[in-house]
């Protein structure tokens, strides 16, 4: 989809982004635009050209020369992304924002930080730990994607049972506008309600409708203790089970998260650990606050995974074991490799008690397609990362595992969930929103992406 | 503000609005449209009509009329809203929502619940209790208002501090856009980024981008234990400065409210309570959770209330007794009525150590004008309802208050805040909302504004 009007070649306009980044700043060599090129996808998209700028007014300068000259802008943090939403799709200048990688503040009475768009979160996370303070989100890119990312896409992670995800912690936001035009939403307080939530609007909006170039955030006190448990069980299903258990009985431990046998013994392969390759499914529940209601929780929590059917719990007796196990959950991603050099991976959503009828569905999926399919995730928000392992240039088995996606999403869909969890939508969902969103719902947003982006200069074909 | 072509009568739309409810769902007798005149602001403006839909599908068709024929519609809850959001101020036709008043579903398994936005807020929380589950937004007028008007103005609460507001506990939403169309938003699931966020750009809009039909909603489990503090002080700074140490402590109340001098003793007057009249200020502090974390929790506030400055602290010995405090502190606004026949009533929010200078600067602002001045609220967000007392046929004080108010805005926002928390802007605030939000970030809310409501027809003359 080519925007009418749109250019095709930066070169004559290059001179210009340079005198507003400075030369040295702006590259169009074919090295470098290759490592632009790609995010977390796998896939590639040459832009015509990169820019590094760093602070507002030079982004407002590029955006405002983007709509006189009418090409495109793809803003990108450290293209962790999982659905292509920092792909230059139509070509154009990709906008690298890794230069905006200051803490401005950290406010230790009101809980608050104000930060730019280009700082890593796992950095981010230490910096306020120094201090006493905890920032939750905890997408399993921390020690290398950045905060901006993290609002445009909406992140989550494990602790979002407990803390909830990105959107849940940006109280305000500095935005250039695709018109070049700078705005400060929400506030820096604990609290307001003052126009329209345009911070919102903005979270999760996947760099389509504006560059976000300070971030507000909410911070909690450090929690004095974390505890990690593995959990192991001979059947998946028993596994799945529990995870509803425990959110029925009021326990809400900070995360949740499962393996099931293809996960563990990928990773065993890769790590050599000593997991229980054996196992149906593993999960590892992590639990924090006071000493005392720490104890409390693990108890409770021990004898509800018991009565499930687990036939290991095991508390982690140090930070290290408990780190291990981690490095465990952290693998899967990188060690599913070992199963095909491609990925495709979704991240669907379904109400918690669903789950047990998805795992059983994916089951039945997987033995009539023959497919190579591993899923774990964040097992306490119904949220499971499904991902079949191919090699891309067998086109039968490419083809076999499209249309097994897509019967995901229509079976996600029919049990009430939602076929983006914490990815958001990108280019890989797009051809699928429409399964999820109505046309009057899709027909709005279209609207207000007008709003906010008249000539349609920024990161186009996204989301829809 | 007349928008073009708007009529000024709806007589003649009558009975297409009766074929649309029913003829026993639409009055223009004078009697009720007077009672649908008013809402907490105590101004009044008599609308030409009054209807009351039972479904979407009548709601949707009213608004298509209001397009067809231009009429404003004005959509109303229990009308208990602090700034003027259910008004006619322009006339035409308010709709009430009280006949959505179903509970659709309590999903005990997810965590969540459908609701219709009539259904009155305490009432919710009473019926989910019962079934082990927590509501935590807790407006004042939770016995009185609706869900629905507390998701279009964002409601908060004493418990915000540990849970947030209305915005965090809405996960999706059916609304009727002023076109009648139809849109769902959101998930039903803990997660979900799939398109725009038009669930929180709905969440604060003061029912002027939509009609809100059905709302799904969050929900936890019932806290184990719920323990209620009063601390006495002798003076206010002490007490506010006790907020900021509880916050920067790590121990996370559920509610740290204040009450002023003169709150205490215009409650006491009403309510003989036994209040301590004397004192300079009272925090009113509730924490819950686990029994042996809620223990914890007390004895770490005794002991920072006690080293700054409390004289009495006492934890309520039984559940009549922590009824009676928190009657004291929900008897406030109606007992102000004992200091002056009318309210002027401020919501304002400042970094939480902000609020000893704030305090301090209201205190001499007191002076300064002689003005009956009040002050309590949220001190845990920050969050301070300010109340001038006055009988407004008394033309000088009237002109005098209006302009302490336009003082207390400015240095509300020369601190660093915002000037509503949780009340929203309505008509009372909307001649300063300048005074926080750029004109870039006005101009942005009108044209989303344009976009849901390209003929203006719903709610107009509010926030901007």
């Amino acid at each position: 989809m080519q925007e009418a009007g749109i250019r095709q070649s930066l070169t004559s306009i290059i001179p210009k982004i340079e005198a507003i980044v400075g030369r040295e700043h702006v590259t169009t060599a074919v090295e470098d635009l290759l490592c632009y090129a790609y995010d977390a996808t796998n896939r590639h998209c040459r832009p015509d050209a990169v820019a590094f700028p760093a602070n507002t007014d030079e982004v407002s300068d590029i955006l405002r020369l983007a709509n006189e000259h009418r090409f495109f802008v793809v803003p990108r943090g450290a293209g962790t992304g999982m659905t292509g939403g920092a792909l230059a799709v139509q070509g154009g200048l990709v906008m690298v924002m890794t230069r905006f990688s200051r803490i401005l503040t950290i406010d230790t009475d009101n809980l608050v930080a104000e930060v730019e768009p280009g700082v890593i979160t796992g950095h981010f996370q230490e910096v306020v730990e120094g201090k006493g303070l905890f920032y939750p989100p905890d997408p399993s890119s921390a020690s290398y994607c950045t905060l901006g990312g993290n609002v445009a896409e909406c992140a989550g992670g494990p602790r979002a049972v407990k803390y909830g995800v990105t959107r849940d912690y940006v109280l305000g936001l500095e935005v250039v506008l695709p018109s070049g035009e700078i705005i400060r939403t929400g506030v820096r307080t604990a609290k307001g309600v003052v126009g329209y939530d345009l911070t919102r609007l903005m979270v999760g909006s996947e760099g389509t409708l504006g560059v976000i170039t300070k971030i507000v955030l909410r911070l909690f006190p450090f929690p004095e203790v974390v505890r990690t448990l593995s959990v192991v069980f001979s059947r998946i299903q028993d596994a799945v089970r529990t995870v509803c258990e425990i959110i029925r009985s009021g326990v809400v431990p900070r995360t949740v998260e499962y393996m099931d046998q293809a996960a563990i013994r990928c990773v065993e392969d890769y790590l050599n650990l000593g997991l229980p390759v054996d196992a149906g499914a593993m999960l590892l529940i992590e639990v924090d606050g006071s000493l005392s209601a720490v104890e409390t929780a693990i108890s409770d929590l021990t004898d509800i995974c018991k009565n499930c059917g687990a036939y290991q719990v095991h508390v982690a007796s140090s930070a290290q074991e408990a780190k291990d196990l981690w490095r465990a959950r952290q693998a899967i991603s990188p060690a599913l490799f070992r199963l095909g050099p491609d990925k495709i991976n979704e991240d669907i959503v379904v109400p918690r008690n669903r789950i047990p009828d998805m795992v059983e569905w994916i089951d039945d999926l997987r033995k009539r397609t023959g497919l190579t399919i591993v899923t774990f995730g964040h097992a306490g928000d119904g949220n499971i990362h499904f991902n079949i392992m191919l090699d891309r240039r067998d086109r039968e088995i490419l083809e076999k595992a499209e249309s097994a996606v897509e019967e995901l999403f229509r079976q996600t869909i029919a049990l009430g969930g939602t076929i983006s969890g914490e990815h958001g939508v990108g280019i890989t969902k797009a051809p699928y929103i429409g399964m999820e969103i109505g046309s009057a719902e899709l027909a709005l947003m279209k609207r207000i992406k007008a709003v906010f982006d008249p000539n349609g200069i920024l990161n186009p074909g996204k989301i829809f």
